[in-house]
C-alpha cells in the first residue's frame, strides 16, 4: 500500500503545502503542472525534492484555472481533454528529463477528477489521452464499487489503472467519499485514520458511514501535508502500514 | 537550405497566421508553445498539421507572456531560464509524442531569442537547458559573425547548432540585423528577397546595408506566412532554393 | 430601437472584429473588459472609438476565461459574481474617466449572460452587482418571455433594464434562442433579417420558429461587426430603421 | 506622520500576508488590484476589512505579472501605462463603490515603483495617468533628495504627492535605499526602527549609512504585516508615534 500525496501547489511568490516535511512519508508524489498551481522553477525543486527521497513521480494536471486552483469544472471537449493532458504531463516530463527521471503516472486534480468519475466521456478522453501519451504510464482513479468496470474500461485501451482511497474521509453506501459539506466527512482522530487505513491496506475495503461493507481495491493511500494536524495523521499511517507485513 | 518559420501562434478563439497556406512551402515549423500564444488544441492541430507535409517540428519557447507576445524582455535567472524550456519543449513533446513524433529542435522566440543574442549568461542558460533537455537535440539560433564563437560554446555543453538567417531582412556592417525603426530593414521587393535566399545558400554570406561582404553560415532560412505578402515571398524563395544543385 | 455590438474583442497582438467599420452604425458599443478578452490599451483605444462615433459605452463583463472567450461556465458564488461585475465595469469606467466619459450601462458577456438567464440565484447576483455599483445604471439582458417578471426582480433592487433582442437569431415558443447546432437557428438572408428587425421595433415582438407569436419588448438590438456578412446585416437593418419614424 | 502598508496581496487558494493582524496598526492600505496578486473576490475582503478599520484605501497597481509579483521590469508605452493605472486603479474603485467609499491615493508596485524613480519618462506617465483619472488624487512616491523636483513635475499636471519613506531600511547618500543585497540594508534592531521613523516624523530626514543627514520629506512611513516580526516592527513605530504631539 503505497502513500501518494499532491504536492508542488506553490506558484510564484506564494508558497502552499509542507513539501519538505511530507515527502519522507510518502511514495507517490502529484506534481502540479503549472495549470492550477505551480511553475517551471516550482516544479524543478519539486521533482529534485522528490527523486532525493526516491519518490515517484506523477503528472497532477487540471483545467487551466489559477484563479480557481482547479476546482472549478470547465467544459471541454475530448479533444480539448487530452490536449490539457498531454501538455501537462509532457511538460512535466520536460522537466524531469533534465534530471534524468520520468513521469511515472497521471492523477487528475481536482474538478477534471471529479468530472472524469462522473462523465463516462470524460473518464474516455483521459483514459485515450493517457494512453496515448506513453504506453504503460498508470493512471490513478480513486477506487469505488465501480472499480472492476474501470479496470475493463481500461485495458480496452491498454491502459493500466492505480487505484486509490483516503484513510481521512468517510465514504457512503455508494462507496463514494462523503461531501465535506456533511459533518463527519473527514475523519479527525489519528486512530480512525489509521484503522481506515489499515482496513484499506489488509481487508481490500471498509465500512461506510451507515456500517455497509466495501470492497475498495486500493494500491495507494492519498495523505495530506499541508499542515500539522495533515503530516502527523500521514506519519501516523506510514507507521502503523511499516509494521504489516505487506506495508 | 531548409526553410523555417513560426507557426502555431493562434490563441484560444483569436487566430494569428496562415499556417495551411505556408506549411507545404517549409522544412521546419517552429511551434508556439503556450507561452507566448497558443493552447494544448492548436498545438495539436499545428503538429497534426506539419506531420501531413513532413515538416520537421521545432519547439519554439518564450517568456511566459501571452499579453506582449514573449517580445517584452523579462528578467529571469538561469534556473528560471531553463525551467522555461524544459517546461515549453516538454509540453510540445507531449502533444507530438501522442501524435507518434518528436520535438526535433528549439528555437527561441521573440525577447528571449533577441536577449540571448546579447547575453552571455542567457545564451549559457538556453544552450544548458536544450542540452539538458535530451542529447542530440539542436538549438536553432541567429548566424551571425560570432558563429564560430557560438558553435564553441555549444560544444562544450555538447549541442547541435543550427544557424538560421533571413532573406527579407537587411544586415548591418557588425552582421545584425537593422532594426525594423529604420527605413530599408525589411526587404518588399521579392527579388531583392530571393537574391539574398540564393547568395546565403550558395555563397555563405551577403553583403551588408554598407555594402560589406558578410560571411553567414545559415542552414535555414526564416520565413514568414501571416499575410499574403509573405507568402508569396516563401513561394518565391522555396521556387528559387529548388532550382538550385543543394537546394 | 438602438443597435448594440460587442466590441473591443482583440487581445495583445491578435486582432477580433472589424470595429472601426461597425462603429458607425450603432448606438451602443459592449466593450470587453479584459476578462473574455481586451487589456487596457485595447480599451483605451475603443473608449475612444466609441466617443468619437458618439457611441454609448457599455461594460460586457464576462467569467475570467481568456483560453475560452468567457463562453465556458465557472461555478461562481454570488459574492464572487459580485466581485466580478464590480472589478470589470470599474476597470473600464477608470479608463473612461480618463476620456471624460463613463459607464452608461452593463451587459454579461458569453456563458455568464447565459447563465444568469437560467439561474436566478446568478440572475439575482447580477442585478444586486449592477444596482451596487451605481444607482440607475442600466442592465441590458436578453428579452424573453419572461420579461415582465425579470422587470419586477429589477425594481425590488432599483435598477433599470434594457431589454435586448437579435434580428439574426430564430426564436423557439418559449421566446429562446434557437440553439446554434440547429438548422436555421442563424438568419442568413438579409431581408429576413431586416424583417425581424423592423417587427420587433414596430410590432413589438416576433414569430417563432413554429409561427407563434412571441412578445418581445426590445428596445435594443444586438448586432454583429465581426465579418463583412455581418457588416453589411448591421448596414442593413440601420438603414431600414432610419426610414422608420421611431427608428 | 501615516503608515502605509501593501495589503490584498493573496490570489485564489493562496494566501499572503497578515491582513487582519496589521491593519489596526495604519493609516493607509495600498491595496493590490490584480495584476501582481489579488482578485476580486479578495479586493472586496480587503476593502471591507479597510473601511472596519477606518483605513484610506489606496490602489498599488502594477506590471500585469502574477507569476512574478510585479516584481520584474516589462517594457511599456506611456500609453500602455496610463491604461495599466486607469484599469487597475478603476477596477478597485468598482470595488469600493460598492461598499460606499472611493480609492484616495495611488502607490505603484514593485519594478513599476522601481521604474518610474529611474526613468523620467515612466515618471511623466504615470503622474499623467494618475492626473487623468480624477482630479485632486495623489500620487504616492518615495522621498528621494529629489522631492522638490518630483514636486515640481507633479504640480505642471496638477497632482497631490504623497512622499513615503522606510523606517526599516538604510539609505545610501544619495538618499536611496541600500539593495537589499548589501548586509546592513534591512534593520532588524526595532530600537533602530523605532529611531528612524522619528527622525523622520520629527526632524524631516534620517543620517545615511555614512552619516550623512539626508533631507526626506516623508508624510507617510511604509510599513510592513507579512510576519511576525513586521508586525511588532509596525506596533513600535506606532506606538512611537503616538507619544509625538504630531503623530
Amino acid at each position: 500500500m503505497k502513500l501518494n500525496c499532491d504536492l508542488g501547489e506553490s506558484f510564484g511568490a506564494w508558497t502552499m503545502g509542507q513539501d519538505e516535511q511530507v515527502m519522507p512519508y510518502i511514495d507517490m508524489a502529484n506534481i502540479a503542472c503549472g495549470f492550477h498551481a505551480s511553475d517551471p522553477s516550482i516544479m524543478t525543486r519539486t521533482v529534485s525534492l522528490a527523486l532525493s527521497h526516491g519518490v515517484q513521480i506523477g503528472a497532477h494536471p487540471s483545467y487551466q484555472d489559477l484563479a480557481g486552483f482547479g476546482r472549478r469544472s470547465i467544459h471541454h471537449t475530448a479533444d480539448e481533454i487530452r490536449g490539457l493532458l498531454w501538455y501537462q504531463t509532457g511538460a512535466l516530463e520536460g522537466i524531469c528529463r533534465a534530471q534524468g527521471t520520468t513521469v511515472e503516472y497521471v492523477k487528475p486534480h481536482g474538478a477534471l477528477n471529479n468530472d472524469m468519475m462522473r462523465s463516462p466521456d470524460i473518464l474516455t478522453a483521459v483514459m485515450e489521452g493517457v494512453a496515448a501519451y506513453r504506453s504503460g504510464l498508470p493512471l490513478m482513479i480513486p477506487a469505488t464499487l465501480d472499480a472492476e468496470h474501470h479496470r475493463e474500461l481500461a485495458k480496452r485501451v491498454g491502459l493500466p489503472l492505480i487505484f486509490e482511497a483516503f484513510a481521512d474521509r468517510a465514504y457512503d453506501d455508494q462507496g463514494l467519499l462523503v461531501s465535506r459539506i456533511e459533518t463527519g466527512a473527514v475523519h479527525d482522530d489519528p486512530q480512525v485514520i489509521v484503522e481506515q487505513a489499515l482496513s484499506l491496506a489488509n481487508r481490500g475495503g471498509i465500512r461506510s458511514v451507515s456500517g455497509k461493507w466495501l470492497a475498495l481495491p486500493a494500491q495507494s493511500l492519498c495523505v495530506h501535508g499541508d499542515n500539522g494536524h495533515a503530516l502527523a495523521a500521514t506519519r501516523a499511517i506510514r507507521s502503523a502500514l511499516s509494521g504489516q507485513v505487506n506495508g
